[in-house]
């Protein structure tokens, strides 16, 4: 019977949505979020309430193409292009799912996740309504080159205790992370000049596309990165500043957290393969 | 002294809008509109009523990143620069100045335009939150081959009484259109495909970019042609369907007029020249 415990599948859904116009992904009780608007929409089709898993939790304002979603047991009933299909029905502007399929019951979006990839774009010029709500504003000297010089020096497996936390100055527990501490495998970091996008207003600027992929995430760890490289590539700190703040482990040290709008969890891995280079087959292009 | 009639000067703005919160560019009884927003923080800093013409109307939903408005007699004591700044510490999100300079007493942003370029972007895929605001969802066959074919033509100068209508079934009126009629010299138009642009989740769909630059546009006529590509590059409709398009003289024989969202108003020009075609320099990629 659907949704009856013991009963039903499992259920895993990658979904996209536009973190504007809500307070983050996780439920809480103040403010509206994505996983309350999907559980609302999923505990109608079951009939009985439904808890979700989410694979990473994203902030106030902040995008994704590709947040993974497990759940269950709930409706075997239905074919995932039928899933699919009632939740775009139901669910509210500015969230979709992209995909659906069935799972094992012992899923976990979270902790089976091998790699995930966030894109965090920055806009060098002149405000910009249509480009505004999914990038970051930067004005002034900003060389992508230096830029780039930056970010890979953030490749490889380092304690990254300086790049997490909830803002400048306040530094961040290890309670949640389940003793793994604050050391993280980042399998790619680059930065990379991107031309004007869809909606930008004619010769008034260009954009830099900053790609990180690790196997786990700290809190706040891809904008204070992003907000390090967007330090270095404005002239105003040496590329060397990278390993001073690795080295000194300490938020207090790194600059102030980059705005959520340029942030976008982009994909998530299952499997041990990393996502490949080539703009078009990820629809970074632009 | 500055705004007194028959003092200061002529300007000219070129603005860039996100739509999507706005009943429109033109001042009204209801409804937020860019005019109303722009005029208030303009007779803030003139210390009197300033009003303004602007270059195109825009239907609620509709976006610009050209659009171009005139006013005057205004502050001379600003210079260019510290207008569009002081502009843009003002005006609402999703409304910024790209660009203001000094012009003739006698200038008109609608009657000096040459030309007017709009783009429309259709988004063939899944429902895709960070691309939705800013496109028209398509589902189906759509073959972009096909669309060229018919857009390509609606190159030259046509009667297109068949395009100008405030939506299928509802005819449209000349009273507003200084005794031109509906004829209209259309200088470009064009289908292409695009890839997948920033904020598509990786590998959910493509795009197709419509552009006409025209020396006029009746009231939702790019809208409209759109309509009629579509219909033509889903298969439902023969490319020649154009022709007798433009031939029946009569919105009514037309197709529903394709949505606000996907429409920005894009570059209007004053001289004889006509946009290139190179989408760096246009920022029209991805």
């Amino acid at each position: 019977m659907p949704g009856e415990e013991g009963q039903g599948s499992f259920w895993k859904l990658t979904i996209s949505y536009d973190g504007s116009d809500f307070s983050g992904s996780q439920r809480q009780a103040n403010g509206r979020t994505i996983q309350e608007e999907l559980e609302k929409v999923l505990t109608r089709l079951a009939g009985n309430p439904v808890v979700t898993q989410f694979a990473g939790r994203t902030d106030r304002g902040v995008h994704a193409t590709g947040q993974v979603v497990g759940f269950g047991p709930f409706r075997s009933d239905l074919s995932p292009e039928r899933l699919t299909l009632a939740l775009n029905q139901q669910l509210p502007t500015g969230v979709s799912v992209i995909a659906a399929s069935e799972v094992d019951r012992d899923f976990h979006p979270r902790y089976d996740a091998v790699w995930r990839e966030y894109r965090y774009r920055i806009w060098l010029g002149q405000r910009s309504p249509l480009v505004q709500r999914y990038s970051w504003q930067v004005r002034g000297p900003f060389d992508p080159g230096r830029a780039q010089d930056a970010a890979v020096r953030f490749e490889g497996k380092h304690d990254l205790a300086s790049f997490a936390g909830l803002g400048h100055g306040v530094p961040w527990s290890e309670r949640q992370e389940r003793g793994r501490g604050t050391v993280r495998n980042v399998m790619r970091c680059s930065a990379r000049a991107v031309p004007a996008w869809w909606g930008a207003a004619p010769d008034t600027g260009s954009g830099v596309e900053i790609r990180i992929v690790a196997d786990g995430f700290l809190p706040n760890m891809v904008r204070t990165i992003v907000a390090t490289v967007a330090e270095i590539a404005s002239g105003r700190r040496d590329p060397s500043w990278v390993e001073t703040l690795l080295e000194a482990r300490d938020r207090r040290a790194g600059p102030k957290t980059a705005p959520p709008q340029g942030l976008i969890l982009w994909r998530i891995g299952y499997g041990d393969d990393l996502p490949a280079d080539d703009p078009e087959t990820f629809g970074s292009n632009g």
